[in-house]
């Protein structure tokens, strides 16, 4: 088995392990690595049935009190009422500081369980088993946990850095594809960021990733892990270069929330916001379109969309006005001049809106 | 104006300042100390056209944008339902990352204006201005925040470091008398854990603090003040040190939740909590009738209950058994020989639920 990344948060520092086999070698990770107590297992009612029951048992069978808690699939469980239940449910069994929340699914279920761990008794511990290629690659790691308001996603979180992550690769025969082609517009926003060579990489080995194949698919989140545990390593809470991670995200949260959540994935409205972003840099002078040609091939041969969807004026301005990468009037964008070559660029409001209206 | 006490967390430090004057003087306090950006004003149906809309209007005198926030008095306040309201509302108006929440009230204010703000865009900042003799000895220093569960009080929560906090002082003229001797359980709690001398302060000016005289008032929650940065200096998350600020607050939290929240108000539990603890310590060795004396009438001269209520053991073992202070089967007691010499003693639920039956 290979080492695993390192987030170095000093004494807080934690391992991502990757895990090809089934729920006892992943099993062995979680024991190894919570401390003794109970362990509440968090998982969806799709990834529940599949693995985080087969996942629950082999716990047991290690010695550990186990409960399973399960919400209904989908972005809508991110909500204030499933919070509150979660809360409820949680210290309805036994449950005390020293125990830990162990969450096994994508990016709803680990910002799910890592809010819920972040503020059960002042927080208490979480181990974080990524079961999609999006957790896998971007979601599980560094610790921002949250849930949505009516008036936009994450609005509400906290940042609770795990106590491990278990990449569970040996999950993702069982993820449907539109999923797994969701996530990895996460690997193509890392590997922009990382630098040349992983983004080589990433274009060596588009077709074996998009054809599903483990070994892609694992090295794709291993390097992906590697960039991200870099990132929050130097900048945890978001003051400067974890920023660079929103690459995409800014314009692509527009999208998804103005398409309703659910039409489009967090991962395709990520994929259009790249290549979007890239636009509004190009128009204000930062890359080239060398850069957008690449970005969008690489994109477009994991057949994710390039284009944004047809959207009102309003349906821009209003997101943008919430957005939590506001700062005052400016909205803070990821521009880059090349692979590992990018970089915060504050765009007034005013200034985006008005490029906006010109698509 | 005296010098601020400072609770010592490296680039996190903060000042806490006593404020006799009015709603001008707390202003300048507020607005030198918070970042620049809007400031979101908490309080209750109580402290709301008392104090904090005044504060509001001094603030938007210094040209802050303000916005006020009013939850109904009481602990209900402290509920899921209200956290939800109040995630909505806070960001109905521009808010973002930058802007500070002044959280102005008692308790109940400070505990759920801080959850507010860790939890708002993961975490922004908060400005504690207690009015009530307990929040400004104990609640809004420290960075404890929470909600409460049927189940239990303060069992969501998490830590959050204000970036500064105002005892207003000067508020206390209008705050029930009630209130202000059940704070003033607190400030006898304090003075135990600081030592002789404070003790002693206490002992020579009970009567000017039962009387509600304001320099004596002052005194009592810069002193408290003082023990508490101390203490959180030391040991921000409860690990240790901090452990002992829960003297009287075992079994005060299980008086509170027997007798439904409301009967017996949290300074009036915590009082008759402590001299409980004190008889169970005396019991197994620890401490002596001669402290004991001290404590029970330096709680009487406050006109404060040293008798718990008529529970059933039922009400005494349920809110144990989930209590945050659980670690496995003991439950964390403080209990002191004297006057600045308490520590923790794990005692294990059972032997606690059997000398609770005996009483």
């Amino acid at each position: 088995m290979a080492d695993p990344v390192w987030v170095e948060l000093g004494d807080r520092r934690y391992p991502v392990f990757q895990e090809a086999g089934g729920a006892d070698a992943v099993a062995a990770h979680v024991d190894g690595n919570a401390r003794p107590g109970r362990l509440l297992v968090l998982s969806d009612s799709n990834v529940g049935p599949r693995h985080a029951s087969t996942l629950a048992a082999s716990l047991r069978e290690r010695g550990r009190i186990v409960r399973a808690l399960e919400v209904p699939a989908g972005e809508d469980s991110k909500s204030v009422g499933v919070i509150g239940r979660l809360w409820t449910e949680a210290l309805a069994g036994d449950f005390d500081r020293g125990d830990t929340v162990v969450a096994v699914g994508g990016g709803v279920v680990g910002d799910l369980g890592g809010f819920l761990a972040s503020t059960l008794m002042r927080g208490v511990d979480v181990v974080q088993v990524p079961t999609t290629v999006l957790a896998m690659a971007d979601a599980a790691i560094g610790g921002k946990t949250g849930i949505n308001l009516a008036r936009g996603k994450n609005l509400v979180g906290t940042f609770h850095q795990p106590r491990a992550v278990v990449q569970w690769v040996g999950s993702l025969g069982s993820l449907p594809e539109r999923e797994r082609r969701s996530g990895v517009a996460e690997v193509v926003k890392s590997m922009l960021l990382a630098g040349e060579d992983d983004f080589a990489w990433l274009e060596e080995h588009g077709s074996a990733l998009s054809a599903g194949e483990p070994a892609a698919l694992s090295e794709s989140v291993r390097r992906s892990a590697a960039l991200k545990a870099d990132i929050v390593s130097r900048d945890e809470r978001e003051g400067g270069a974890r920023k660079l991670l929103n690459l995409g995200h800014t314009l692509g949260h527009v999208i998804e929330q103005a398409t309703g959540y659910g039409s489009w994935t967090h991962g395709e409205a990520v994929a259009a916001g790249i290549v979007l972003e890239m636009r509004l840099g190009i128009d204000r002078g930062i890359g080239d379109v060398g850069l957008l040609a690449r970005v969008r091939s690489a994109l477009i041969g994991q057949k994710l969309p390039v284009e944004p969807p047809s959207l009102r004026v309003d349906d821009w301005t209003g997101p943008l006005r919430v957005d939590k990468k506001r700062r005052g009037d400016d909205i803070e964008f990821v521009l880059c001049e090349g692979p590992g070559r990018c970089r915060i660029v504050p765009i007034s409001l005013v200034t985006a809106v008005a490029w906006l209206k010109t698509l």
